[in-house]
């Protein structure tokens, strides 16, 4: 059979070789109606499997708790409370016994009710509720059908998994020392699955429909990544040079990887902090393990996300105090934490934020800290009292003006105030800082180095207000690009205002973390680059390989660029010349 | 009595003082039923108001078209279909036949079923139609409650209207001859009622709920639209104040009205084209009269929101000649067209476009014509027919960058090319510009000026975007001022980008008429100013009492400022130290 290629969206990079392992989900006939005398026979059967539900769902949440952290264990417990929902289960069975619907199609129709019902109230809570009757549903039908919904988890040897879809519940189940990549039906880049793939180092392409009818079980198949590829059964010579692209890749991987215990520095001697990007504590291990030398952005909402209730003081605490401590011995071993950055495009119940047109424009991060003082203060009193456990340092989100910085201030120094009459330690040097992703923020970057320490710059808004581009809008991503040489020339102007003043630049943006723009960002003027802690090794690799001077001169070089892709080329063009890739 | 001040929210400036007319909706009894022997003269009874409402609405449409233009009689034909409806009306017949319902009750339980219906639908028209049934249903209630409907149009006497709120429905029947202006209990700065008020130029105070329960038909009232306040039963003192007050306004606007028909120039003799901003034929005209030198801006969307389907060519061809025409004899007489610019915030249901999470920051304007190339390609055939018959000039808006430039001045080409086949006559020197209101358009003006004639400068995008604010937001409305420094700096930057380079600089957002700005703009270098008729005799007047040296050294005198207070305080000063106000 001749080699067949395909071609979908990479969204996880990496090349990978191995057998196909199909997997679709079944379909299942809902429509079908049972005699009077099978109804006991189907409700026992529907019972049963109600049971078996509930055993799958004990099971993932204990698995999910350990491979993917607390914060996923939600989505399963929405779902065991449905099937434990005092009306749920009972009239789907009422249906089975009084109307001889089999249980399919009794599990097909009260599921639907239900969730139009949670899908229809006002409250955000209760529509969330929504979609957990919706895979509550799904699961029994699957159980029905006599599909294992287990089968995923017990892939015992090395596959590249094909499938329709995979829904949160089939990602949480993949042994990742069986399933070494995977390409789906459906999917776009920012999809769970995608997400999925990215965080935990698989290879993924998405959105291949035409793969699906054609593999089968234990064909040879050929995922990249990075090119958005499949090829099936592909021959002698392709394989060949896969196998030398994947031990080129591996090759290089542990290259980088020698760099991950090496300070950050260049050819010549500048040194440049190699920070990491996290979301709680269990992410700043990972990273001090990858070989992070400072946490360039904590960002605290997935603390304020995870509840019913905004997070306490104590609890805040603890986990800010958890983070200072796992970098407290590290150099520089900063760690700089973000206040509150959430707004309307997340539905947090208790926060009570009103739908809004444009929530990437609205009442958001900083904007709502300044009007919900009570929530401020309580974090600010928490990023305090965890400063006398190592280096840490407070940063403001979503800073468009010189007012907002004073204001902010204001009530950083009510919090310490406070904390001074009840006698309570803290670092009372402890570094300020904002972010610069609101335009005028840049442009305005020499007022503001007045008043402040640090700046990062956030390039994913920066370029999303700059450009008027929402990235999450497939239409227009194509304009969404950090090479765009108006963003290009907000970083320069951001690093130009803060050097004279003293102000310490960093990014903590996607680019901070791009092979690419490593060499152009140093050569730009930044101090720090914050990434996810995958890329920390290699940007190591890529700082020691060039010098201060050569990365100036490449800065300057993109200067007349007229476009992205002229930047795109300058940039790609000079990692290959040093061998940065 | 002694007089009492009520505070509101100012949405249309001015002060008149005059008796009051308090019109309040009336409350109506839905809950009544009928007895069986009632039910023909019921049935009789609501055939009658039938009747009259379409009586009445088939009188507002020919008014409406009239007084506020054919883009306002959609509404009323949405009305006027509704009682045409096959369902609507034997519905409500059916209730009061069979149920014994009033009419009144009978017309609510129907209305309200339907718009339910309606306003289910996942399909934008649909859910418009649910609006036209409500608007159909209040004015049935109303007929029936003996309410004459018309009684607003009938008043004959000068008035101040306080009342509850006023419709779309309500606005069209005033008699701005005898309603001098009006406060409503309801409404904000937005609604469709304080717009109307400052496009008639009708003082307007809306938000005052305290006012309507105390005020008397023959009260006197003053009205103080630019304060926000009305003054019930003032004092012999406070209405000489008044008096004053409205006489010194009304000299201000005489003197400013001796220079609508005198060109733009400086003291020392600069000029500066003064242009109006327009939506169609009929507002060049009226701001022709007011003294526009040029056309600024037309918006095209108003074409493309009137109808099912989008404009002809023809009918483009014809409203755009018809503008080119009304200026041909101005000097300049340069007229502006933009192309479309519309986008997900729209509902425009031929052209399908996607509901957008944040529609300000989507696929939209330049966006949407550069993937709709039918409808682009279209307009732009039109506007090179019409450029044979005046100065018509083509401007892009939403540009962010380089290569859209050179896309859509590609698709101009290829209109050109067509037009040379059919050997259709045009403008071959006709003048492109494009918008600069994306932050990255402001930032890269040296790189398009080198394919454009000319620059306009959108602040009412340029601030939203680069101040990261909706100006719709109410929750963070405080943040969106054009006198943000941010805002200041990007101004100064592209003009300082276009002199060298020969193209002319303006700018078309609300900045552009706001008197406390135009010193500074132009000492900025702005060549022209293009606003709201009503503004331009003030500008005339501001320009010919300043010279260009004292405007520069203004707009060098902002240049360090902080805040957007600080701009304000410098400006405010200016305009009084030269008399502007």
């Amino acid at each position: 059979m001749a080699q067949k290629t395909y071609t979908g969206i990479g969204v996880s990079e990496g090349v990978r070789i191995a057998k196909a392992y199909v997997y679709l989900h079944p379909v299942i006939d809902t429509e079908k109606d049972i005699a009077p005398s099978e109804a006991d026979a189907e409700a026992a059967r529907f019972q049963a499997a109600v049971k078996a539900a509930l055993d799958e769902v004990d099971g993932l949440i204990a698995r999910s708790a350990e491979v993917l952290g607390k914060d996923k264990v939600g989505v399963l417990k929405g779902q065991k409370a449905i099937l434990a929902d005092p009306a749920y289960v009972p009239e789907i069975e009422k249906l089975i016994r009084k109307k001889n619907a089999s249980a399919e199609k009794a599990v097909k129709q009260i599921t639907d009710q239900f969730a139009a019902i949670f899908a229809g109230m006002s409250n955000a809570y209760m529509k969330e509720r929504a979609a957990d009757v919706r895979d509550a549903g799904t699961r029994l039908l699957g159980i029905l059908a006599g599909v294992k919904s287990g089968s995923l988890s017990e892939i015992d040897r090395e596959v590249i998994l094909i499938s329709d879809d995979l829904s949160p519940s089939d990602t949480i189940q993949l042994n990742q020392k069986f399933v070494l990549g995977f390409a789906t039906e459906r999917g776009g880049k920012t999809a769970h699955t995608s997400i999925f793939a990215k965080s935990m180092g698989l290879p993924a392409v998405v959105g291949v429909p035409e793969l699906l009818g054609e593999a089968r079980d234990g064909d040879t198949i050929i995922l990249d990544g990075a090119q958005g590829i499949c090829i099936l059964d592909p021959d002698a010579e392709t394989v060949k040079t896969y196998k030398a692209k994947y031990k080129k890749e591996q090759e290089q991987q542990a290259i980088f990887e020698t760099f991950s215990k090496k300070q950050a520095v260049m050819s010549d001697g500048t040194r440049i902090i190699t920070a990491v990007n996290i979301g709680n504590a269990k992410d700043a291990e990972i990273g001090a393990a990858q070989g992070a030398e400072a946490v360039g952005l904590m960002r605290t909402e997935l603390l304020f996300l995870s509840g019913d209730a905004a997070p306490t003081e104590e609890e805040q605490f603890a986990e800010y105090k958890k983070i200072a401590e796992t970098f407290a011995g590290s150099e520089p071993g900063d760690v700089i934490i973000r206040t509150l950055d959430i707004g309307g495009d997340k539905e947090v119940q208790y926060l009570d934020i009103p739908k809004e047109e444009n929530p990437f424009l609205g009442y958001r991060a900083i904007r709502l800290c300044l009007d919900r003082k009570d929530l401020f203060l309580t974090q600010l009193r928490a990023l305090l009292r965890a400063s006398a456990f190592g280096k840490l340092k407070i940063m403001f989100p979503m800073i468009s003006g010189y007012q907002e910085v004073l204001d902010a201030k204001a009530v950083l120094a009510e919090a310490k105030a406070q904390l001074d009459v009840e006698q309570v330690v803290y670092d009372r040097d402890i570094k300020v800082g904002v972010m610069i992703e609101v335009p005028s923020a840049a442009l305005m970057a020499d007022v503001l180095a007045e008043k402040v320490d640090f700046f990062s710059i956030g390039t994913n808004d920066l370029v999303q207000y700059s450009l008027a581009v929402d990235r999450g809008n497939r239409k227009i991503a194509y304009l969404y690009d950090y090479f765009n040489p108006a963003v290009i020339r907000l970083i320069r102007q951001v690093a130009k205002a803060a050097k004279p003043r003293n102000v310490l630049v960093g990014m903590c943006g996607g680019m901070a973390g791009d092979p690419l723009a490593v060499p152009l960002l140093v050569g730009l003027g930044l101090d720090e680059l914050s990434m996810a802690a995958g890329a920390i090794p290699q940007t190591k690799y890529i700082l020691s390989k060039v010098d201060l001077a050569t990365c100036q001169a490449l800065a300057a070089s993109v200067a007349d660029c007229k476009t992205p892709q002229e930047v795109r080329v300058i940039v790609t063009a000079f990692a290959e010349k040093y061998g940065l890739l």
